[in-house]
């Protein structure tokens, strides 16, 4: 097994140069440019990344997952520019860089977000074109969709939104996360399996693994913001804080709740050994995410 | 053949039928409503029309169809939602039914677009996964994607907000036609032929019948705009005159523009001809589509 940081190192690139051929050139239109602005901000890669982790431990050739592992992370930053919608979570700033509708205006963000998610399923049905993958694509788009919609983020993100400046319960406030980050996070770990040609009960110990896996990164993001928040003086409080959104470190305290994150990876890692094929990667990849300090 | 009357009714009840079920339930979420008040104000549907016509053309069974023709309804409603949007065409009326944004708020709106374009493929992936389905499925879902897309109708759209205001070229009008109007229209056709096991030069034709009954029928629908504007005295000027949107009717003169819709017609029916099944039930409804009065 590689180095962690060398393999993340790796795929990033291989993501980002994935990526950066599926999207309509730059230059090509404004919501050309604005569906890269957005993409080229960045972030971790985190769902492209389970997902290649998972069919990597699989057995399958980075090649032929590259496309679907693209797929996910435009869905992720679709829902990231329409989230920051003045008519949505009114945020100007993502990553530290302009939004994309500061950049674009509101317009062209929320066209550019219809185009990735629709390139997103492009993609998927390109892949499914190719010899006996049919069958996988049908699947992987199904899991797509389902996480995407309204029993997935859509709903998570309205949920979030109906929920402003009210309290919210441990039950509810872990429904939003599950909606809202987790069922994108499961869809990563299922569609790198469905890609490399899972049976059924791999996919199920991998669910469960992504499940307790998404449930702990949601927690240590929580954290991190909240200390952040705390440390970094001068700057303003969260915008999570700001509007008064319930987290569970908020409502649990913060030993409670990283004691959960902990509890959490253990299960993961618990399921993982359940598969036949060696999952050290994919223990590696949890650990990272969740514990890191930014 | 059935009477068309009586064709346009059952199918209509049929696309109905299915589009409710395939909805969340009414009540289930704000996002759930807003979904359904938008599909449910209804319009002719065209598109899912096209599809189930050309469909039976070929000889598939309507209820083999039903859940393709809901998909290509879901896209078209979606981008209607987007278009009415503040920040794009800004419209608080859609037939004459107050648009989703105006009753559920942008912020709902936005989402239940997002969630209809999402429902459209998660219909299309369930519909791959019975047997034998999973090659059509991944080609209609490519059609959809492709006639949704930059090069389809968000590319339309971008050039139409682009054009507010400016004068247009006749090459640049009917650009913008081909892509928001043109290219779902060609799509419905397309999605049904695969639906129903079109070989290449069945799809090469009905895809050529496809596009020039989209022409004719943007044209007459440009027409009947500008008619009403002129006859319905104390009725605002339509929304696109007033925002000084070119049309080809308004570029070329009333009569040039019906000659050439005429014309299209014409073209249209003669690919027709080339089919070795009986096609008179497209060619009766393209004949409606284009010599209609309202």
């Amino acid at each position: 097994m590689p180095d962690l940081d060398q393999y993340i190192q790796d795929s990033k690139a291989a993501i980002d140069q994935a990526l950066m051929e599926s999207l309509p050139p730059a230059g090509s239109s404004r919501v050309a440019d604005a569906m890269r602005y957005s993409v080229e901000a960045g972030g971790k890669r985190l769902r492209p990344l389970l997902c290649l982790a998972t069919a990597q431990v699989l057995g399958a050739e980075q090649k032929t997952v590259i496309d679907v592992a693209c797929a996910l992370e435009m869905v992720h930053t679709y829902s990231l520019m329409h989230d920051d919608l003045p008519a949505m979570d009114d945020s100007d700033l993502r990553r530290g860089k302009a939004s994309c509708h500061a950049v674009f205006g509101e317009a062209m963000a929320i066209l550019a977000g219809d185009a990735l998610l629709t390139l997103a399923f492009e993609i998927i049905s390109v892949y499914g074109q190719e010899e006996q993958q049919a069958t996988k694509a049908v699947r992987i788009a199904y899991e797509l969709a389902a996480a995407a919609g309204v029993k997935g983020m859509i709903g998570g993100q309205e949920l979030d939104l109906l929920a402003e400046g009210k309290n919210l319960t441990l039950v509810e406030v872990e429904e939003i996360a599950a909606r809202k980050t987790g069922a994108l996070f499961s869809a990563a770990v299922r569609c790198g399996a469905l890609a490399a040609g899972a049976g059924q009960s791999e996919l199920e110990v991998l669910s469960n693994f992504a499940h307790l896996t998404g449930k702990a990164y949601q927690i240590v993001d929580d954290l991190l913001d909240s200390k952040a928040t705390a440390a970094e003086l001068g700057k303003p409080v969260s915008a999570d804080l700001k509007k008064a959104k319930a987290t569970l470190p908020a409502l649990l305290g913060a030993e409670a709740a990283q004691a959960r994150a902990d509890q959490l990876y253990r299960q993961a890692t618990k399921e993982l050994q359940k598969l036949i094929t060696d999952a050290g990667l994919l223990q590696l990849l949890a650990h990272r995410l969740i514990y890191r300090d930014k």
